[in-house]
């Protein structure tokens, strides 16, 4: 699948992140003379966040092409993502080159603010031209508001919607198109208020985040506004809420009523204050904790199976599912996982916990199981495999973002017992050599789990084993195995 | 110490729970018959939630009890905070009952809108009265508004602040008072717009908020708004982000000028579409779900070391510094560590994964290290124990909520070698008999940080150790010591 973006800047380099993680070829136009190192900059931004959100295997990243003109870019694109400067004339220009060449390939804007029903003014083909607003980092959130007009088909908005959750979006079909659409029309109103708020020396930049960040930010990240305000209702519910607090609307506490007017005193006010708040840090720097403040957050409502979490873990469902009945995960050869430090696995030195180590070692036995047959599937059914014993070699250090290989070598195998080696590699972030960093040797018990005591094997797992084992048969044990805590070296 | 709370509602019940968790004597008043179902109801949702964020030992929880009256509730107290419903001539009666009692004590009011200047007009002492305006769910939300008047001394109102700190909050003093002070006019922006947006069609409920909770949302409970568009801005800084994005502000995009008209149409459209939204759950499971929300996006930024999760790793730092100074840790007798098992330590099974075995065992083994003076202090110096190599035994399981304890034993020692033995054990939720579910053996290792190698410990570390040591000296081994994976329990 191709995708073509007609913009190269944050939205549309993010746009071209998301097509290209999720496997698409990409490519991408913008004039800009800095289009590359731009792309560049949002792709490694992309990179280091969007993959530690996935719990499957991510598909190989597609391509990313600059091309040298609108027509190159889009000849033969399945979808188009336009994102150039908000003013609606250029956007109509960029359409007619675009559908000169590719009159029938769903053409999504990025637009903040216009309707479809503009965009779509005086085109060749309107009904293929539509609204498709993403957020900032556009990798890592994951809303879409999708805006039709009359002109475009239910049948093929529906098209639509199905390639923004191929690339893990959210695509929220907007019922009336409006100027703004839904979250700027919110946004709007707040930006509005706050503008007042720090024009009128009531607090400042940095006061007013800290008041968003540790108090209705964080409700409305997982929850949002309505449902919120029902629990504030109490058993009472929704209607005695807006009872309660409705009248408040016709109070005077806003200044809502008008706008501030943007004189330069007013724009050196903030953009000083800004300074003073976060000048100490550089974009890129604040983009890493951002994009690692939202990494964590996601990952938490993955967790959960909540909100952002939910449409994560439909999305890893769909691309297992997809990955399932392709045949994809190999049925043969040593069982090798590929794993990245994230920023929860360091203490405050800066290297990873030693508690880590074992749940790399996890992941490597995860997999390895998953192989064998006595997956997440069969132990729902009952039995499983469970660690009895570990014993764990910390030979070496890593860091956050280190990129860890865990391979596992079966030692020994009954019908009950799993005796596992499991080297984790460490690759040098410059030179790429491999260096073992840790060694972890496990004994796992085949347990009945409603009985919870070990029972025999299936046979079909036991043959699993016993492939996976066939090749280092005979072989004499790795240095390390079969030791005690404080065996001297020399010792046998 | 004693804090008096006048009104028991969720926000009064909020700052009960706050106050008792972090060891303060609370005396309530309410004169709703329910008030003590109510009350007991948030404090078992803070119980549940607010011990998750802390990682120093907790106070022992203050007693809380149901006053009869104003006055029994304020004598005596150190802090008030009156939480009664928003009508500004009740406020005034209550006021003047607390201040014929305690006129001194600091009295905070929960007030949404009310300016510290209207509270106190005719009061005992106007200069004790400040508004301390909190956010729902009280115990786990840090910021509390705190607005002054020009009656209210300075020096007051630092030691307002510092009490607010001891309750783990983020106490922000705002500069000018206005109705509504900082939080509630910028919801208060957004609330009226998302009213429109429902009444006009635009969007239901449960769209609104997932456009929220997809997007921009997730940005505001880290960083909030500002910083959000200034890293929006890119390289060129917030004057150009401001530039570019100002001027919108004049476009005709929101129906802000109109207040939405609350006819029983709108109210009753808004409560049906809440309905279909989240009827399926009660309030005390949406509850439930929000709060297990908010302690997993509080701890992913705990781990971050940013925004509110800053201001819980400064209350541990003070809480751990005063227990320190009080002269807390036990200098002598066993190595005792108490830990919760964490929902973030349990896998899909509801079972505590393996790789949270040692990070048990890593608790205990930082408890022993920082008792023979090798803990974070001696650390910044250069020097360290690492773990060379650890043996575990996985004997039982162990789940959300379990309380664990920890013990540690020095089975050998020299100069650069420490070899521990580490008990874990389970108290049963229901007996409370405990349970070993697993031994953690380890061989840690001295070192020199910098040159990365091995060195002998300081003499008064050893003699730590070896007092430590002394009382198991000649005792045999514990079972399952100096076993090596897949060892038979009969094998010497």
């Amino acid at each position: 699948m191709k995708a073509a973006i007609i913009g190269g800047g944050v939205i549309g380099g993010g746009w071209a992140a998301r097509f290209a993680l999720s496997g698409w070829e990409v490519a991408l136009y913008d004039p800009d003379p800095e289009a590359a190192r731009k792309v560049a900059a949002v792709m490694a931004g992309a990179r280091a966040s969007l993959p530690l959100l996935c719990d499957v295997a991510l598909p190989a990243e597609g391509r990313v092409t600059l091309a040298a003109s609108v027509a190159e870019a889009v000849r033969g694109a399945d979808y188009i993502q336009e994102s150039v400067s908000e003013r609606l004339d250029l956007k109509h220009r960029v359409f007619a080159q675009i559908q000169s060449v590719a009159p029938d390939a769903p053409l999504g804007s990025s637009t903040s603010g216009f309707k479809p029903s503009d965009l779509q003014a005086g085109a060749i083909n309107p009904g293929a031209i539509f609204v498709a607003h993403p957020f900032n980092p556009v990798y890592l959130l994951p809303l879409a508001e999708v805006v039709p007009s009359p002109a475009n088909p239910p049948a093929f908005m529906a098209r639509v919607q199905d390639i923004l959750r191929d690339i893990g979006m959210h695509p929220l079909l907007v019922r009336k198109e409006i100027d703004a659409h839904i979250g700027d029309r919110l946004l709007e109103a707040l930006w509005r208020e706050a503008l007042w708020l720090v024009k009128d020396g009531v607090a400042t930049t940095a006061e007013i985040d800290d008041v968003i960040r540790m108090s209705f930010g964080l409700r409305w990240a997982q929850m949002g506004l309505f449902e919120t305000y029902r629990i504030a209702g109490g058993e009472a519910g929704m209607k005695h809420f807006m009872e309660q607090f409705g009248p408040a609307l016709a109070w005077p506490w806003t200044k809502l009523t008008d706008v501030p007017e943007f004189t330069e005193e007013l724009v050196d006010l903030i953009a000083s204050q800004s300074d003073a708040q976060s000048g100490a840090r550089g974009i890129r720097e604040l983009e890493g904790i951002r994009d690692g403040n939202l990494v964590a957050f996601l990952r938490a409502l993955k967790d959960r199976d909540w909100g952002a979490g939910a449409v994560l873990n439909a999305h890893d469902a769909r691309r297992g599912a997809a990955a399932a009945a392709a045949g994809a995960p190999p049925a043969a050869g040593p069982v090798v996982e590929a794993m990245t430090v994230l920023p929860s696995w360091i203490d405050h030195n800066g290297h990873m916990t030693e508690g880590r180590y074992l749940l790399a070692g996890s992941l490597v036995s995860d997999a390895l199981l998953g192989r064998i047959g006595a997956g997440a599937a069969y132990v729902a059914g009952g039995r499983s495999y469970y660690t009895a014993e570990t014993h764990i070699r910390h030979l070496g250090e890593a860091k956050a973002g280190d990129r860890l290989t865990g391979t596992a070598r079966v030692l020994a195998h009954d019908d009950k017992r799993l005796h596992l080696w499991i080297s984790v590699m460490r690759e040098d972030q410059g030179t790429q050599e491999r260096r073992e960093i840790a060694t972890i040797e496990q004994m796992l018990l085949h347990v009945d789990m409603a009985a919870g005591r070990a029972c025999p094997a299936p046979a079909d797992i036991q043959a699993g084993i016993a492939a996976l084992a066939a090749p280092d048969a005979g072989a004499p044990w790795p240095d390390g195995a079969g030791r005690h805590v404080g065996q001297r070296k020399a010792a046998p």
